[in-house]
C-alpha cells in the first residue's frame, strides 16, 4: 500500500461523502465522468510515486543554488514537471476557454494531494503555474491570456506570484514598486519583491510574473495597488520569446524546510538588463489600475485552499509512514509480560496506537475539510441556482481561513507524532518524517499568517457579515448532528449532542464579541476563534464521515469510527476553554505593556 | 541585553524565590557564597557569549562528519569545551573528594542554561562528561575514578552514556551486547549501540564510554544489566594513555537538529583494535554485576532534569530572540489606522503580544520547574534531617518527569511561536529560531520519550507510591495556594482557588485511574497524566513567582504578574478537558485494533 496518500480515502470522500458523480450531470463538468476521475486518481498516484517522491530527500539535501546569475535546481526537478505537464495536469482546472479540461476542483484537489504529499518543493512550481495561470484567464485580456496561459497549461512557461516586498510582508499596504505607464501601453516596474517562491530557474522558456505595484499617483494603502504581468524574457506578438526583460535576483532565502521550491529575492528595474534599450521591467497590466489587490484575492480562497492541502498531504504521508514503522518496528512487550516473550510491534503499545489515531483524526479531517471547500468551488462554478451559489460562497468564504489554518496547524501536529512515533529514527534524515515536519511549518506563515486568518475569520468572515455566514455554517452542523442522533446508535446521539451543544456555544460566544464595542477588543483573540471554530468543522466533517460508515462494515469503516470516536472524545472538547476565553473578553495580551515582555 | 538568557530572571530564581543563600549555611556548600554564585553566572556569560554562541550555526551547517576511520567537527568545538573547562565547570557539580567544587545543583543549572542556550550541540558534550564522571564518583573503585574522573573534570578526557542498541531504544531489556570476564579481572566487550552522542571524536585525549552489557549467563531482562567504563585508549596504572581499545564506528546518524553533537553507532569489540594483541573491548566493571541498570539510573534524575533544561533554554533564547525582532521589526498598523501613520513595531499587535506572553509563560515557568527540582537535589545532597530527605526525594521522584517532559513540549511550542514571530524571516537559516526549534525537537525523544516519562510518572512514581509523592506534591500546591489568597489581593485569591480546585481535581482523577484494576487500563492514557499534571505544577510555581513579585513594582515584576495572569488564563484550563478523559477511562486507543488504522 502506498505510503504517500491513501486512494482509498480519497474515493471515499471523493465517491461515498460528496457524491461526486452528481457534479457530472451538470454542464460544466458533463465531459468527466467517474471513470476519467479514477484514471486521473491512478495517473497522479503513478506520476507522484514514480517522478516526484524519489527527489524528495535529494531537493531537500541539495537544495536550490544561486550563483548570481541562474538558479540551479536538483536534475530530476524539470522532467517530474514534465511528466506532470504531460498528463494535462496544468491544465487540468482551467476553463475550456483557456485550454483547460475544467476539471472538478474537488478532483483536482484529490490528485495534486498526491504531488504534495509526494515532494512537495517540486509540486510548489506547478501550483504557482496554476494559481497564475488562473488568475490571467479571469483578469487579463484575451491578448496576454494568448500569449501566457497557454505556454503555462503546457508547462512551457512557469508562473510565480510577487506580492511581498522586504518591508511589507503581512501587510501589502506598504509595497512600494513603481510602475510607469509607457506610451504604447506596457508599464516599467522598479522594486524589490521578497519571499517569491520560484523566482528564478532555468527550467521552461520563461517565467510569468504576477507582480503588485503602484501607479504614479496611487493612493496610499491597498486601493492604490494594482496588478502587472511581467514576464522572465519578453514575448512577441506571435508568442516569440525575445529578449531578457528587467527582472533580476538580489538572492535566495535558505529556508528550514520546503527547500525545493527556490525562494527569491527579486529586483524589477535596476538596469541589469535593458529591454528596448533602457532599464525598467516591462509590465503589463491585469485587470484595472488600482483594482491589484481585489484581482490577486479573486483566487486567494483557492489558494489557501491549496496551502492546506498541502499541509494536509504532508500530515498524511507522515502518518502513512509512521503507521508502516509502527507495524514493523518490533520494541518493547506489553506490561508485565515474560522478559522471554518476544518483542512486540510498536503498534501494540497504547501510546503509539494514540499517536497513529490522534495522526489519523487530524489528517483525514483535514483532507475532508480541504474537499469539502473545493467542492463549495465547484458547486459556485457550475450551478446555475444564484441564491445557492451564493450561499455556497458564503459558507466557502468562512471555511476558507480554516482549510488553510486548520491543516497548517494540526497535520504539522501530526507531523509531529510520526517524528515520536519513530522515536529517535524519526529525528534523523534517514527517514521522511523530519523532512515533512520541517517542510510543514511553512504552511503557517505563507498565503496569510495563522493570524491573519484569524482576523479574515472573526473580523471579515464573521462580524463584518453580521454572522449571516456563520448562521450558515452553524445550520449545516445542525442538519449533520439531526442527521446522526436520527440514526438512533448511541455513538450517532452522543457526538450530535456534543456537536450541537459546541456550534450553539460558538453562536453565543460570537454573539457576546460583537458587542464588545471596539474593534481591537473583538479582534485582540481572533486566533483563538479560529482555532476554536476550526476544531468545531473538523468534529462536524468526521460527524459526516461517521454518518457515511454508519452501517458499513469492514477495517476501513471502523477506522473512520474509531477516528470520530477520537476527534469528539479527545479533540472537540478542548475547545470548551479557548470559548470560555473569547466569552469573558480576556484582556490580558490587549492591555499588555510590552516594556514588561 | 543578552538575547542569550535573561540573568535577571536566574537571579530572581535563584535569590529572590529560592532563597539560595541558604545552602550556604549549610556545611556542603559552606565554601560557597552568593558573590562565587554572581561571579559564575557572570562567567558562564561570557563563556557562553564569546566561546559557545559565536558557533552555534556553523556547527549546524557543517554537521560532523564520519570519514570512516575519525569524527571531524567544526574547529570551534574544541576551543569552546576547553574555555569551559578552563572556568572549572566540568568540576563545579562534583563533590570536592572527586576533585569537584561542590557547587549546589540548582546554581550550576543556571550556569548551564546559558551554555545550553547559547549552543546547545557544544554544551552536549560537557554535560555528558559530567553525568559520565557524576556517576564514577558514585559506583566506580576509587581506582577507576582517580584514573578517569579527574581527567574529565578538567577536560583532558571527555564522556559518553551507551546504553542504546539498534533493536532496542527505549527498552533496554533487550540489549545484547556481552562482556566476558577475563582471569585479570576486566572485561571484554562485544557488541553494537546506537544513538550515542559524542561517541567518537579527536578532542582531548581519550573518551571513557560507560556501557551497558551482560555478563554471561546473565538473567533475561533489566535485572541481567552490567556497567562498565570502556575507554576508547587503554590507560596504564599511572594515567598514561596508551594503546587503542576495540571500539571504532559503524557510522554517525544524520539529525534534523542537534547536529554540533556527533551521534554516533559504536561498535565494540569486532576486532578493528587488537588490544593486549586481541580483539575485544576492555571494559571495567562499574558497581556490581547485573546491578547496571540502577546505577545509570542513579543519576537519572539530574540527567532528565539537565534534558528538561537544555529544552527550557533553547526556548528561552528564541523567546528572547523573537522579543528583540518584535520590537525592532516595523509591520502594518494599529487596526483602523491611516494608511499615512507610520508603520508600528510587531509587537504593537495584540496576537504578537499574545505569542511572546506565551511564550514568557511556557519559558519562564519551565525554568522555575527546573531550578526548584535541582534545588531538592542540593536539599538531598546537603540536608541532615532524614526524614527531610526523603520527602525531598518523594517529591523529586514525581517531578522529575515533568520536568524533563514538560520544557520539552512547551518551549519546543515556545520555538514555534518564536518563528511565528518573525514570520518568513524566522523560517529562514538567516536567524536562530529555526535551529533552535529543531534543536529542540530531540528532547522529547531522548533520555526516555515522552511516552516512557508518563510511565515512569503515573506508573511508578504515582500508583506504585500509592500516590505518596502525588500528596506531597499537592500538599505543596495547596500551601502555596494558601499563601496566595492570604494576600488579600484578588488576583491572588483568584490563582489559588483556581490552582487548589485543579489540585483537587488531580488527586480525585487519580483516585479513579487507581481503582480501574488492570494495569493496562490504568496506563492506557499515562500521557494525558503527565500533560495534565505538568500544566498543574507549572501553575503552581508561576504562583510561586506571583507571591515573590507581589508588592514589588517595575517592568521586570510586572512582566511576572501579566505572565502568570497568562498561565492562569489560558492555560491552566487546557487541563480540563484532560482530566475528564483521565476520570470517564475513556478505552478508545487501549481497545483500538490496530488493524483499523
Amino acid at each position: 500500500m502506498s505510503q504517500i496518500m491513501s486512494r482509498r480515502d480519497l474515493e471515499f470522500l471523493l465517491f461515498e461523502w460528496l457524491d461526486t458523480e452528481r457534479l457530472f450531470e451538470r454542464t460544466r463538468y458533463a465531459e468527466h465522468s467517474r471513470d476519467v476521475v479514477e484514471d486521473l486518481l491512478g495517473l497522479a498516484e503513478r506520476i507522484a510515486t514514480d517522478h516526484f517522491a524519489p527527489h524528495n530527500r535529494a531537493a531537500d539535501l541539495a537544495e536550490p543554488r544561486f550563483d548570481g546569475e541562474r538558479v540551479e535546481l536538483v536534475p530530476e526537478v524539470e522532467p517530474a514537471l514534465r511528466a506532470f505537464a504531460d498528463a494535462g495536469f496544468l491544465a487540468a482546472p482551467l476553463s475550456e476557454e483557456a485550454g483547460g479540461l475544467q476539471l472538478p476542483s474537488s478532483v483536482f484537489g484529490a490528485c495534486m494531494a498526491w504531488f504534495h504529499a509526494a515532494n512537495v518543493g517540486t509540486a510548489g512550481y506547478a501550483l504557482l503555474t496554476l494559481a497564475n495561470a488562473n488568475l490571467l484567464t479571469v483578469h487579463a485580456t484575451p491578448e496576454l491570456v494568448g500569449l501566457f496561459v497557454e505556454p503555462m497549461t503546457t508547462g512551457r512557461f512557469f508562473g510565480t506570484m510577487a506580492l511581498s516586498e522586504p518591508h511589507a510582508g503581512s501587510n501589502l499596504a506598504d509595497i512600494t514598486t513603481r510602475a510607469e505607464p509607457q506610451p504604447d501601453g506596457t508599464y516599467r516596474l522598479f522594486g524589490r519583491k521578497m519571499w517569491i517562491s520560484g523566482g528564478d530557474h532555468e527550467m521552461g522558456d520563461n517565467i510569468v510574473h504576477l507582480v503588485l505595484a503602484r501607479t504614479p499617483d496611487a493612493p496610499l494603502g491597498t486601493r492604490g495597488i494594482s496588478l502587472f504581468l511581467v514576464p522572465k524574457y519578453l514575448v512577441d506578438e506571435d508568442g516569440t520569446v525575445g529578449e531578457r526583460n528587467d527582472v533580476v535576483l538580489a538572492g535566495i532565502n535558505h529556508k528550514m524546510g520546503f527547500r525545493g521550491t527556490v525562494n527569491t529575492a527579486p529586483i524589477f528595474g535596476d538596469g541589469a538588463f535593458t529591454p528596448g534599450g533602457r532599464p525598467g521591467a516591462v509590465g503589463h497590466l491585469v485587470g484595472t489600475e488600482h483594482r491589484g489587490l481585489p484581482a490577486m484575492f479573486t483566487m486567494m480562497n483557492e489558494a489557501r485552499i491549496g496551502v492546506g492541502l498541502g499541509a494536509t498531504a504532508l500530515g498524511y504521508t507522515g502518518y502513512l509512514k509512521s503507521l508502516a514503522y509502527a507495524r514493523e518496528r518490533l520494541q518493547g512487550r506489553p506490561l508485565g509480560a515474560s522478559p522471554e516473550s518476544p518483542q512486540v510491534p510498536l503498534v501494540e503499545h497504547p501510546d503509539v496506537r494514540r499517536m497513529l489515531l490522534a495522526q489519523k483524526s487530524y489528517v483525514e479531517g483535514a483532507l475532508a475539510l480541504n474537499l469539502y471547500c473545493s467542492r463549495l468551488v465547484d458547486d459556485i462554478a457550475s450551478l446555475d441556482d444564484a441564491a445557492v451559489t451564493a450561499e455556497a460562497e458564503k459558507l466557502l468564504g468562512v471555511l476558507t481561513p480554516i482549510a488553510k489554518s486548520w491543516p497548517s496547524q494540526w497535520c504539522l501536529a501530526a507531523n509531529d507524532l510520526a517524528i515520536q512515533v519513530l522515536g529517535g529514527a524519526g529525528y534523523t534524515r534517514d527517514h521522511d518524517v523530519e523532512q515533512h515536519y520541517r517542510d510543514n511549518r511553512l504552511n503557517a506563515i505563507h498565503e496569510g499568517t495563522h493570524g491573519i486568518q484569524g482576523l479574515d475569520l472573526l473580523g471579515r468572515k464573521v462580524l463584518m457579515d453580521a454572522g449571516a455566514g456563520l448562521s450558515l455554517l452553524v445550520g449545516r452542523i445542525h442538519e449533520t448532528a439531526r442527521r446522526a442522533s436520527g440514526t438512533g446508535d448511541a455513538d450517532g446521539e452522543r457526538y450530535a449532542a456534543q456537536l450541537a451543544a459546541a456550534a450553539e456555544r460558538l453562536v453565543e460566544v460570537t454573539g457576546a464579541i460583537a458587542t464588545r464595542g471596539d474593534q481591537q477588543a473583538m479582534l485582540a483573540d481572533a486566533t483563538a476563534y479560529l482555532e476554536a471554530a476550526g476544531h468545531l468543522v473538523v468534529a462536524w466533517l468526521w460527524l459526516e464521515q461517521w454518518l457515511v460508515a454508519d452501517g458499513k462494515e469492514g477495517v476501513f469503516y471502523d477506522g473512520k469510527r474509531s477516528a470520530t470516536a477520537y476527534f469528539f472524545g479527545r479533540e472537540l472538547p478542548k475547545i470548551a476553554p479557548m470559548l470560555d476565553l473569547l466569552a469573558d473578553g480576556d484582556r490580558t495580551t490587549l492591555d499588555l505593556d510590552p516594556g514588561v515582555l
